[in-house]
């Protein structure tokens, strides 16, 4: 697998610095691998901290600044990042008023966010952490047990975010966060693996005519294999899986995301098939996100993300935001 | 090649219902294939159309919106929209101060693009055109007599999309399209060629272990095929074939973008290769964007755009924009 990079090695310093000269309102230590808000620590702040394994781009450092995170930690390609760095990062970030750890369900992204909690707890920093699983496809995979964490992290990240911006307390943005991850589900599906630039190659093996259902963000196995299914069919298949484990009866969020490799003219084909789907089931969608926000790399695939909101949560969806992949309102 | 599609021959039509429920704001006729500004025509407005062959998406359609395009005719898969499209859009946004048609350089686009200027006009319509010819790869290919247009139409359709905001006649906004367009430069590699939903395998061969350098938009062959090369040497040969063409006294704004397949984190580490090749020849960037604008279906790859400015399309730049894809300061 060709890729355009320089060596394996050198792939997250090497973005970390093209990140910086392409957002200038972010500090991006690339050296300590720390992406910031600028005007970080904001006075009388929730500060709002999140990081995971490289390859997910735009996620999380895409979501940096105002009316989301303060800041994002990137661990090598589809690997946590290190205690130091999510302690760096509070430490920027907080004003006193503490700071939330956004934590996707990997093994050791729980590992390393805990005990930077400790850590950060010693230098006098409040934190609270929210842990974000809303993947329904599999309980345990290679990287988890429990559900794993995908598309919900950007909701999460999203209404907290907006939550701290408008000066709410630690716990109440704590709160808020863990109320979207209960009311948000995810479900996945590859139409070819990723490469990661470590190993070159296929990170599985997917034959021609095959499709994986229930797939994660990391190439990891989902729920079963099928033969190649259209549009239509896969729409119903991911909508029914996320509507057996959690039925709305409110409005939702939707968030039809692109895994890296997939056209975005097929995903705007395969968005309105998943609105078709949630109407056929009588599912009101009130705000919608088409595009590559949680991805894996050069997989090509999709996954459905929904969730179920009540007004206040609607607000801070509507709530102003600006970081390079978000940005609406200001 | 597996796709996230129902059949092939209703893709463009599936994205554009997509496209529909997911962007209330633009009005999307998916049958006649024309996604308008929604509050269109604006009183005493120019209106700004294009259009092209799907599959670059977010381009055209994803640029529609107030400081940018007010109208977009999607043809089918790398084949231009027909002259009823572009009369039909040029209708809907016409506030009677006349329209721009944007037009990158193919031959089918130049055709029908200039027969449906005549239609308009016959209607009463006042139109001008600008032609975007800024890659500097080849002269005359499989789609083209003449230099392709590739990245500079993202910086056409902002900035002179700004100039029409901002209230000024067609002639300025069509002097400023095309002063964007001649101080404009492209040049993109391919590592994979892309798959059209029709033929549903690669356009070309591009065996392991080589790239082709001087790509186009539509799997056409570039310049030359090379071994495999570092995103630092192709950043190196990209930078030059533009300044051998056009050597900036000014600031540039600079686009980096991805052709589809190439994930967020390669592409990042690629703008920090091209930020210090044009630092060691002494071109000043006064702004960036990096991420998939102008697009070529799932192929890995990227270009660059360099387009020299002076304060005046500076200030056209930063002006304020809102888009599905392009989006600051409202």
């Amino acid at each position: 697998m060709k890729m355009l990079i320089n060596v394996p090695e050198s792939v997250v310093t090497d973005a970390l610095r093209g990140m910086a000269a392409a957002h200038p309102e972010l500090t991006v230590d690339a050296d300590n691998r720390v992406i910031v808000r600028r005007d970080a620590p904001v006075a009388d702040k929730v500060g709002l901290v999140s990081g995971g394994g490289s390859g997910h781009e735009p996620l999380h450092g895409g979501f940096v600044g105002p009316g989301m995170l303060s800041a994002a930690c990137p661990g090598e390609v589809f690997t946590s990042p290190v205690p130091d760095q999510m302690v760096r990062a509070a430490a920027a970030v907080d004003s006193g008023k503490g700071v939330l750890f956004v934590v996707k369900n990997y093994t050791g992204d729980v590992l390393n966010f805990d005990m930077a909690a400790e850590l950060a707890e010693d230098e006098g920093i409040q934190v609270a952490k929210v842990l974000v699983n809303d993947d329904v496809a599999v309980t345990d995979s290679t990287f988890t047990a429990g559900r794993r964490g995908t598309g919900a992290t950007l909701f999460v990240e999203k209404l907290a975010g907006a939550a701290a911006d408008e000066g709410a307390p630690l716990e109440r943005v704590e709160a808020i966060a863990r109320q979207v991850n209960e009311n948000s589900r995810s479900f996945g599906v590859a139409l070819s693996a990723c490469s990661t630039p470590a190993k070159g190659s296929p990170t599985f093996d997917l034959p021609p005519g095959e499709l994986e259902l229930g797939i994660g963000i990391h190439g990891e196995p989902g729920r079963e294999r099928r033969p190649m299914m259209t549009s239509r069919e896969i729409a119903d298949v991911a909508v029914d899986a996320i509507l057996d484990d959690l039925r709305p009866r409110n409005p939702v969020l939707l968030l039809v995301n692109g895994m890296g490799g997939t056209p975005l003219l097929e995903l705007y084909g395969f968005h309105a098939e998943v609105q078709r789907a949630l109407t056929e089931r009588d599912v009101a969608v009130a705000r919608v996100l088409v595009g590559n926000y949680v991805t894996s790399l050069d997989m090509a695939g999709a996954s459905v993300t929904l969730c179920q909101i009540d007004e206040e949560l609607l607000r801070l969806w509507d709530a102003p935001v600006r970081t390079p992949a978000l940005r609406w309102g200001m």
